[in-house]
């Protein structure tokens, strides 16, 4: 990518006290990028945070100012809509160590006066929870109504659950998964070593030395990208159909449409993402153990909680399947916690969070509404 | 790779006459490298043809003299064992396209008196059986007891099964598919995109080059291996165990076990195979689809076979799942064909049938004993 990120149309919080992290190093000048829609109520009660997942941004429900498409969740965020923004006020912060605005790799070194690049510190899930927790303090939030998030997302609402229970009334994790399985951590390895074998990383310094590991970079995304769909889908909507030929062409180029698909997203991922950025995000969720980070079982975490959860799994996701979500499940429930369950039938792989599936809209919008009624927000 | 492939240790045959290949060319010097284990009896009622998968090599059953490791299925094929070399006389041959000494981008090409390279011709799974049954002519076998193979080792059986039915008593096609999925050309094209992308496979003529892609087909080669494992066997094998180390690194070398793993398997792949020649076989095995090959369906293309068919599936396979292996047997029950079929519970993945599987063996042994009683070998 070669946008300024820190030009991007959005709101920015600063903050100079330094964020301890939990590799014992800090970040001194903090920026949170994020985005916010609808109105904070009078006694601030009426607060969603969303977090975004591996490749997403601040920009779940208004136009990306990169790539100038709707928003990622502009299906469940808005007027109207599950996630309602005439009744609710929602926060989405680009993560620590993104590269939409927040503090990563791509931002400068205060030290240095030059970009991190991989002079940037190896965050966890819980540093990025800490930093947002820094905005929702700024915005004197005491009270969360709920934190919501999919994939890396629903990681950062396990661990919001576990760092901050009192500043939160309900919890949605999605399609996620309490620690990194190794099949998991062994795709996004893949994804690493393709960025850090093209030539252009150059040992991550390649925003002095004005390349971009885009070859591998791309390479990197269409790996993710395979994983977030299921054979059955990629069966319905490419199958062995050929792209814009009649025969295939013995030979190397993008005979059928799903070569040609992967190539594209590929190729349009490098002008919205930043390589080293996607390096550190995908190793803060293979480090991502709720149990190791908290040195007890899941169980005990979240024992007594008040926290309501709900949790949210498709059929379909072979990523973070619905065993995964239900471990979780199990413990909350194990621990005396408010746990309801959704298992959505569906055949869109893991992607299916970010899709029309009208029985989970269902089951978002009936949640929230009783989690508001509750809160008498 | 760097061994001259040529003078490995195995038997070679050579046909001046061209091999009219499915894309409209021809090989005008083909070469069929093979390996060989027990003695042809003097009716040649006994030669068992066994076809490799897209890694493996004619060296089956005796010592990789690339590696210095046991033979890829030493455990099926010897004197004793499921597939007994004191009974049959056995034989692989490398691949056409391959580079273990069988005609492939790293032959001389015979117009040009240097490498193919990328001009070698893109060959096919049905290219490759046709050069195999120039061995098996020039061998003067006129029928083969049974044909063998996994994964594109069963589609070769699957195409001697549908061109030359009248040569082959049985055929054993195992954890395999009548023709690729999208998932299954998807997980192809990543590995492809990673060798191409790598700057010393300079359009294909590194050879000339002396040049070696060895970081883009390492990365092939981890992405393959991440689809032969299952997510179970990946837990069991390495769940989140650190690599030499009690704590994660907060960085990123390969602090999991999973990560050096990989590695590891993508490091050691590169000294035994040649990048072209993995552009080449994943091209074919994409290519792969019986019906639009014999432009009939597949219950049509065997309908009416005197073959015995055994097939063979994984349950812990989500690479080609019992259920594409069931779509064959079922085409082939509704065609009348003699088939017996085993779904072997095993959490393995794919590779499950080259590793130890009690079951799987017996059922091996079991049914190659009743075609060689009904052969009268």
């Amino acid at each position: 990518m070669n946008t300024d990120q820190n030009k991007l149309p959005c709101s920015y919080f600063k903050d100079t006290k330094p964020l301890l992290l939990e590799n014992g190093t800090s970040i001194d000048e903090l920026t949170v990028a994020y985005e916010s829609y609808g109105k904070l109520n009078k006694n601030k009660s009426n607060a969603i945070v969303i977090c975004h997942a591996l490749s997403g941004d601040q920009f779940l429900a208004s136009k990306n100012p990169l790539t100038n498409k709707d928003g990622w969740w502009n299906r469940m965020v808005g007027s109207g809509k599950p996630i309602d923004t005439d009744k609710y006020f929602v926060i989405c912060a680009n993560v620590l160590g993104g590269c939409l605005g927040s503090t990563g790799p791509t931002s400068i070194n205060p030290k240095t006066g030059e970009e991190y690049g991989l002079d940037f510190p190896v965050i966890t899930i819980s540093d990025m929870v800490n930093a947002q927790m820094r905005l929702i303090q700024h915005l004197e939030i005491d009270k969360i109504l709920s934190v919501i998030g999919g994939s890396m997302g629903g990681m950062q609402v396990l661990e919001w659950a576990a760092s901050y229970p009192k500043n939160i009334h309900s919890a949605i994790p999605i399609a996620t998964s309490s620690r990194h399985t190794a099949q998991n951590i062994a795709f996004h390895e893949l994804g690493r070593q393709a960025i850090m074998a093209d030539p252009d990383w150059n040992g991550g310094n390649y925003l002095k030395l004005a390349t971009n590991p885009t070859k591998g970079l791309s390479i990197a995304r269409m790996t993710a990208h395979v994983t977030y769909l299921s054979e059955t889908s990629l069966t319905k909507k490419f199958g062995r159909r050929l792209q814009d030929k009649e025969e295939i062409s013995f030979g190397f180029d993008a005979d059928f449409q799903i070569e040609s698909y992967l190539r594209h997203q590929g190729l349009t991922f490098v002008d919205r993402f930043d390589a080293n950025s996607y390096l550190y995000i995908t190793r803060a969720m293979d480090y991502f153990d709720l149990e190791k980070t908290h040195k007890k079982g899941l169980t005990e975490i979240f024992e007594k909680t008040n926290i309501k959860f709900l949790i949210a799994s498709f059929t379909g996701d072979w990523l973070y399947p619905p065993s995964e979500n239900l471990m979780i499940v199990r413990a909350l429930s194990a621990g005396g916690a408010d746990v309801s369950f959704v298992n959505i039938e569906s055949d869109k792989g893991h992607d299916a969070f970010l899709l029309e599936e009208p029985e989970f809209d269902d089951a978002m919008r009936g949640f929230i509404n009783s989690v508001s009624i509750e809160a008498k927000i």
